[in-house]
């Protein structure tokens, strides 16, 4: 997609908080904004089949990811997607059992497993996500940013090891104390993986990138260090830094992570997202203005009214406190059953009360 | 039972080292450390049944809470029940499905469903726990101390208005954030009765008492305080503090919940209970001494080798430091596939490398 016939960005909130630079009003989205919480996206679903069939068609994957910009005043977008794709592409063959969460007909339990994952083509082998990507970013017309994606390392080994979801990891874990080294193998592939994953996003025309960690929280400190900080570390080094003449920020997000903000901080992401379990003005305290911050309101909070859901933004507004670098979220994806119209009054509410 | 007719207690390095005075070597006991991972156990539980026929059996309860005792040089026992025999004496018709977990059948929802719950009369409705109490006490013979222990308010209503285990507790966080005033309505009629409960169970032996607050890591700060630690503080506050002519130490336990540590600290309570993602050093630094700390190894840990399981309990004691207070402990309960042999090496790591 030649540059000169993008259509210029019209609203870079989301972008320059990213780049803690001065906005008029904190930008917001919502994680897992494009969901079944809105009837809108069931129909598609519902068209589109099953939910990879949902990823794998660039028309359908735009309009599900357009849908919450038509109801709410959001400030990026975000490809539609699943984190699960990468694995997919290396052949461990993923697929969905209703109530069931994903599936790998494969697994990887031993060195000669980890040899054995193709390191995937992704400008071929993961060119829906590419298609899906070019898609929306046109059908964008410049209306806010696209955000790309991917999982950590650490949070795809985790479905790789053990098959599917799991409650405590056991399988992998079993593998990180014995046979470490197997672990690292799986985990720098998967870094090699994702950079260039990330990177073919940012080309076919994602504006900021993230890295969602949503098992690190699960590590001990040395374990989060050595086997999923280290790697989002080589990715965030691994990314490209500017396209079409702008910079390409980045986030990294460990869920449950908070209590190795410091740290998290130090790898060279533009910005660190936050469950809602912390205080974002003490988090924002420890890290010294170092990164933007995103975050981080319970996602049960918009099961509240609208006063408690409007005192509720005001308060991680408030606790954040005045000046730049804050993109407001939700501290995980939004909850299936919360009302349509419930967001509404959240995305409004962080416009209205931030409004410098 | 009446205090001239107890045995002396033999090792009483638990006790002190919640009282930070000074110990020979750091006392250890694991969370779950009566549970499936050993042979002998699924030989008693398969005697007595289902789950719930060998809690309420003295005898059985006491040959299980005995049996780590008898493979490794544990410094407590712990009496061996279940966190919902509260829910269960309060009329909600506690059962397991297997491969479930708890289930109740019948489940609090609304102002009328707390106004109906029965206050039980822990003597009476909760016999079996007593008894059992009373049992291992006198079949310990002084050994090693007992510890009492119940679900904190928390975590109990998790489960009675969700009506079993819930992954994002939404039906519960929807009356957080709707009707507070029925949730907390609950949570002070549960916190009375844990009162009650646990000073009947130190009545009856229990030389030390833990809350285990397995799910307010779940909340927001302010919702943490609000609907997990005020009710915890008000059962601290309300615990028998000396019997049979000595202190009886209180430990809280909120897993996921270190962020919070300056605070938890800060309830009464002797000792708080650490999981593994935290470093213990940092946390004994933020407390500065007010509180011992229980804690704090990865129960995947004990997956290793003897030299990684060393390994990573010299880890944990350097954390921790020189001087007393130190409990130590797995961050959560024994994982049910460790060999019990790992649990041998674990357990004379801690002494052998911590002895004074």
């Amino acid at each position: 997609m030649p540059e000169d016939t993008l259509p210029e960005l019209k609203n870079d909130r989301f972008l320059r908080a990213l780049q803690r630079q001065p906005v008029d009003m904190t930008p917001v989205w919502m994680m897992r904004q494009a969901g079944r919480y809105l009837p809108e996206y069931r129909e598609t679903r519902a068209k589109a089949g099953d939910f990879m069939s949902l990823c794998k068609n660039a028309e359908l994957a735009c309009e599900v990811t357009l849908q919450p910009l038509e109801r709410y005043d959001l400030d990026a977008a975000i490809l539609f997607s699943d984190i699960l794709t990468i694995p997919d592409a290396m052949g461990l063959g993923l697929y969905f059992e209703t109530g069931e969460g994903p599936k790998f007909k494969k697994t990887v339990r031993s060195a000669a497993d980890v040899e054995a994952l193709i390191q995937p083509d992704v400008s071929v082998d993961l060119d829906y996500v590419m298609n899906a990507v070019k898609t929306i970013r046109s059908a964008l017309g410049g209306r806010v940013p696209l955000i790309g994606f991917s999982g950590s390392p650490w949070t795809l080994a985790t479905y790789m090891v053990e098959g599917g979801s799991s409650k405590d990891f056991r399988i992998l874990k079993r593998m990180m104390y014995q046979e470490p080294e197997v672990l690292h193998a799986l985990l720098d592939k998967l870094a090699d993986c994702v950079i260039n994953y990330l990177n073919e996003q940012i080309r076919c025309g994602a504006q900021a990138v993230q890295i969602f960690d949503t098992w690190g929280g699960a590590l001990s400190t040395p374990s989060y260090q050595a086997f999923s900080l280290q790697y989002m570390e080589k990715i965030v080094a691994g990314l490209i830094k500017e396209h079409e003449g702008r910079a390409v920020p980045s986030i990294v997000f460990t869920k449950n992570g908070a209590q190795w903000i410091e740290k998290i901080a130090n790898i060279g992401a533009d910005c660190v997202g936050l469950d809602w379990t912390v205080e974002i003005g003490d988090i924002r305290e420890r890290v010294g203005g170092k990164v933007a911050l995103q975050g981080n309101m319970d996602p049960s909070a918009l099961y509240g009214s609208e006063s408690s859901i409007r005192q509720e933004v005001k308060r991680v507004l408030d606790s954040y406190g005045d000046g730049d670098g804050h993109v407001f979220n939700l501290g995980h994806g939004i909850h299936l059953d919360v009302p349509p119209e419930n967001a509404k009054i959240f995305v409004d509410a962080v416009h209205e009360l931030s409004a410098r």
